[in-house]
C-alpha cells in the first residue's frame, strides 16, 4: 500500500517534468486508504517560487477535505523535503511523510536546499538575506486587536 | 518611503483580521517604489495552511510580474517569518526583508513559530514528524532523466 502510494508520487513527478510542468518533484496527501491531494512541481510554469510538489499536494489535500488541518494525513514526497515544504507540513500538523529520493540525490543534479537549511538555523542578525525591524510599535496594535477579538479562529 | 510599505503590510494585516480571513498578518512585496504583491493571512478562510502573508505577496508578486525570481524586490512583513515564509523568500530570491512584529510577540499571542524553527534545524531522525525512506531506486530515474532533459528550465 505505501509503496503505492509513493509510485504514483514518483508517476507524478515523472510526467509532469515531461510536460515541462517544473522540476522532477511530485507528492500525495493520503488520508486512509486515499489520496486527497496531488501535487507536482510547478515554479517555472506557473511563475511560483512556492509551487513545490508537497506545497501544492497540502493544498489540494485541504482544498478537497474543507478543512486547513491534516492530522489524519500521511504525505509521500518523490524526494525529501526542503525548509519550506517541512515547515508547511508541520503548519498543516500532518503525522506523517515518506520520502524517495534524498536531500543529497537532489543537490547532485543542482536543486541545493541546503543553503536554505543552513540559513534558516541561523539566527537572522547572521543570514545572507537581511532582515531589518521597522513600526513594531504600530504592528503591536494588530496583536492586541487579535488578542481581544472575540470570534477569532485559531489555527 | 520605507515606513510607508510597512504601514500598509500592518494595514492589511488589520484589515483582513477584522473581516475573519485568518490571523493578524499582512505583507507587501515591493519592486523599486511601487507595491507588486500584497498578501495578507488566509489559512482558515481559504482552508489552506500555506496561506501566510509572505507567500501570498510572493505569489502575487511573480504572478504580476511574470517571473519566479524577485531578485530586485524587497518585502514588508508586519512580523518576523515563520520557517515556511523564510524559506519561501529565498526561492523567490528577495534581496531584502522588513519585519515589525517579532517572533516572541507571535509567541505571546498564541502563534508559536519557535517549534518549527526548532524542528527544521533538527536532523530528520530527531524531527517529532517522522519521515521513512521508500523507494529511491525508483525515484532516482527521474532525477537522471532530469539530468539528461535538454530543455530542462532551471529555478
Amino acid at each position: 500500500m505505501n509503496e503505492q502510494f509513493m509510485r504514483e508520487a514518483i508517476r507524478l513527478s515523472v510526467a509532469m517534468m515531461r510536460r515541462g510542468k517544473g522540476g522532477p518533484f511530485g507528492a500525495v496527501v493520503v488520508c486512509g486508504d486515499r489520496v486527497v491531494g496531488h501535487g507536482w512541481n510547478a515554479v517555472t510554469s506557473r511563475n511560483d517560487p512556492t509551487a513545490h510538489a508537497e506545497v501544492m499536494a497540502i493544498r489540494q489535500a485541504c482544498r478537497n477535505l474543507n478543512r486547513f488541518h491534516l492530522e489524519d494525513c500521511e504525505i509521500y514526497t518523490s524526494c525529501e523535503p526542503c525548509p519550506m515544504c517541512l515547515a508547511a507540513m508541520y503548519w498543516a500538523r500532518l503525522r506523517k511523510g515518506y520520502y524517495a529520493n534524498t536531500r543529497k540525490d537532489a543537490a547532485r543534479i543542482g536543486f541545493n536546499d541546503a543553503l536554505i537549511y543552513q540559513e534558516v538555523a541561523r539566527p537572522k542578525s547572521k543570514r545572507k538575506l537581511r532582515m531589518a525591524p521597522l513600526l513594531r510599535d504600530e504592528a503591536l496594535k494588530a496583536f492586541a486587536e487579535w488578542e481581544s477579538k472575540a470570534d477569532k479562529l485559531r489555527y
